[in-house]
């Protein structure tokens, strides 16, 4: 092992037996953490080649489960996003591909954040549960085309055990790194396509667009490498993606969004992500008829009730899909209000999920409640004009007490005196 | 621990409490080795300014015992070398530097390599022991002006404990952590004045003089910090120091060299170091009026004579320093000859030291046992004209079959055509 630290501290590339050899070594525990974690940071200065980052990607799928998914008919597609503030793309994706056609067996997380994840969010949902067999998921997959559950079976430990370890060693950083492990989680649950939806700027994990770029490159690359169809968008995170941050407000917000009545950016990166995902399962030829699919399951209502069934099939309550007063309700809707006249030029992604998450929407630690009900309506977005005393957001809570989050929501989107224009939603496509 | 890790590796500038920080929790177990590696890890890409390198140093003197060696009279002067291959002036400097006045209250190693340390050196002596409390060690030096000891106490735990980390993660080679490490030990064990050897060639540590002058940067300015006056020379390692390699070959050599009968290169650097400290325990105010003080020492026979002193001290026979037969002597000498004819145009150190360490001169690890007797006395250096046939070498062996060691001196000794220059000993000498 002490070799292999030299050759990646000296900058060479490693073979394929090598990183073989040292994620097998480190999941089975013959190789000390105080080795990882060096071989970590020398990664984080020297990154690695292509070739290493698949090689990974790959040692770190076969050290634990992969899911079996080829039960089910027809091209599996899986998505994911780097992570934003007010992200809803999944519970809207999941009911709108499948409502082509695409078969989506979408196992998905809680994780920590401003809110919860998708798992949380459709928690909001009274009766919903996440826990299927394997066998159980596959038949709804194939009956209905469409079903969500946690994660299950022990996948991609060595990713697991690297990445609580890179936590504490200041080296979650480096893309090679971020890449393999979203990479194999991804191959671990057995995806045939994978559409990526690498998001940038202030709210996002990638600040820069060029940092999401090399991202987007590093997955799509390594997709290739283990023969899975790959490709990513680079989206705008420089402000909150659509109007709501909240597990049951994200909900409501995806069931309008079903409907053809969700915002404007948060639909539009549907229809991008969702083509994609058309294309890569083979229902569409070219992303222009996919995009037409997508509008019309929305326009004929097949999109909403097929969310509607998944609710059902998974012993939710499904009148919420035409009733959303029966997702859980905060007690309190408290205005905050604009302190200046202007135009709105940038609003703070980070800040606002962070005044979320002080009303109880999201978990700082792993042991931490969610308030399902709690968030935030953004009633503004960049560019939008704004009048001194009219209401930025609406704060959803269950305290009176927001004085904290109000602050934070004021400080952190800007009114400025000039034109400011709306940041362009898609700033590419990477498809190698 | 995590955000010093991280300033770390943004190569940003850390405290002395962050430093001290590291290293009292890593001493005391609540910083975990997994941790500290990362760290190192960014320090060997980072690198430490002078002043982290200082803060470093004495977090790690003040990690364990130090040495009150006030009650001795005088400068207490150390002298330390980087090591090579052939290296003998430790045991020609206590008495030499004794008898100029200047107490040597010596503390030394055993340790890895080509031949052992100054200890197992000193112990070919009939009867020496290096076992003497800490007031027989002050008693001795106030007496006698000299003494040599093992290492007492808990010197620098720190350190030791960061080393074998070190040694496991590929962070040995690091500028400031070699620096700070020396440093660290000479100034725990209560040194006043430190002189430093640093060897570059082939045959040391540091294989440039680029790297070797980088440093003796280091630990000058890390002795400066913490109030020693430090120096260091320069010298060279891209052959052998002298004839012998070997512990009784070696205390040979020392006794010949305090008689005046010395190799020319070992004598020389003998006079550089001896000047230097005898100056930096202010026994003379230049180093032409040192100089003159150690050939006088050497030229009446008193130096000689105070390491016989030395020697009857510490329970050793005295009589060798007038009869060497009574030295450990091996059953066989063998010649390795000359291959071809020509001038030696290259010594490759390192491998001549191999050849000695597989006669039994050293250890390759802790729990080897060594043989005082054997070694190689070198027969040509550098320059040298010798004739096909003619030997390069004698090999001193308890063991007839040594086919291994001949061909390992014979590849390793390079004769040419060409006239070769003998190299320059001293390269520089860094006073700051």
């Amino acid at each position: 092992m002490v070799d292999i630290i030299e050759k990646k501290r000296d900058g060479e590339t490693l073979t394929k037996d090598e990183i073989t050899f040292f994620i097998d070594g480190y999941t089975n525990g013959s190789i000390p953490d105080y080795q990882a974690s060096a071989f970590l940071m020398a990664v984080y200065f020297k990154g690695m080649t292509a070739e290493e980052q698949g090689h990974l990607t790959l040692a770190m799928v076969e050290s634990g489960d992969q899911i079996d998914l080829s039960a089910i008919e027809g091209v599996k597609v899986d998505k994911h996003s780097t992570g934003g503030v007010g992200d809803t793309t999944t519970l809207i994706l999941v009911p709108l591909v499948a409502a082509c056609g695409v078969p989506v067996a979408k196992m998905s997380g809680r994780g920590l954040g401003h809110t919860g994840g998708t798992l949380d969010k459709l928690e909001s949902i009274e009766g919903f549960h996440i826990e299927l067999t394997e066998e159980q998921f596959v038949k709804q997959v194939n009956d209905l085309k469409l079903a969500v559950i946690g994660q299950s079976g022990n996948l991609t430990p060595a990713d697991k055990k690297l990445y609580s370890l890179r936590d504490v060693t200041a080296t979650v950083n480096s893309i090679p790194l971020i890449a393999s492990s979203i990479m194999s989680k991804k191959i671990a649950a057995g995806a045939d396509a994978i559409v990526l939806d690498v998001k940038t700027g202030d709210g996002a994990f990638m600040k820069t667009q060029e940092d999401a770029e090399a991202l987007a490159h590093s997955m799509v690359s390594i997709g290739h490498q283990v023969g899975r169809d790959t490709m990513a968008v680079i989206s705008d995170m420089s402000q909150p993606l659509g109007f709501a941050i909240g597990n049951a407000l994200e909900i409501k917000e995806a069931i309008d969004t079903l409907k053809g009545q969700g915002p404007e950016d948060l639909t539009e990166l549907c229809f991008v992500l969702g083509s994609k995902m058309i294309v890569a399962g083979k229902k569409a030829d070219s992303l222009e008829e996919a995009r037409k699919m997508l509008e019309a399951v929305i326009a004929d209502g097949s999109a909403l009730e097929l969310f509607g069934k998944l609710i059902e099939a998974q012993g939710g309550d499904a009148r919420i899909i035409h009733d959303t007063s029966l997702l859980p309700t905060a007690k309190y809707e408290i205005e905050v209000p604009a302190l200046v006249t202007g135009t709105i030029s940038k609003m703070e992604a980070d800040e606002i999920g962070v005044a979320a998450m002080l009303l109880g929407a999201g978990r700082a630690t792993k042991e931490d409640e969610i308030d399902l009900a709690v968030g935030i309506i953004l009633e503004k977005k960049i560019g939008d004009t704004v009048t001194a005393g009219e209401p930025l957001a609406i704060i959803h809570s269950n305290n009176e007490n927001v004085a904290k989050s109000i602050e934070l929501i004021q400080k952190h989107i800007h009114v400025s005196d000039n034109i400011q224009e709306k940041p362009e939603l898609i700033k590419k496509m990477i498809t190698e």
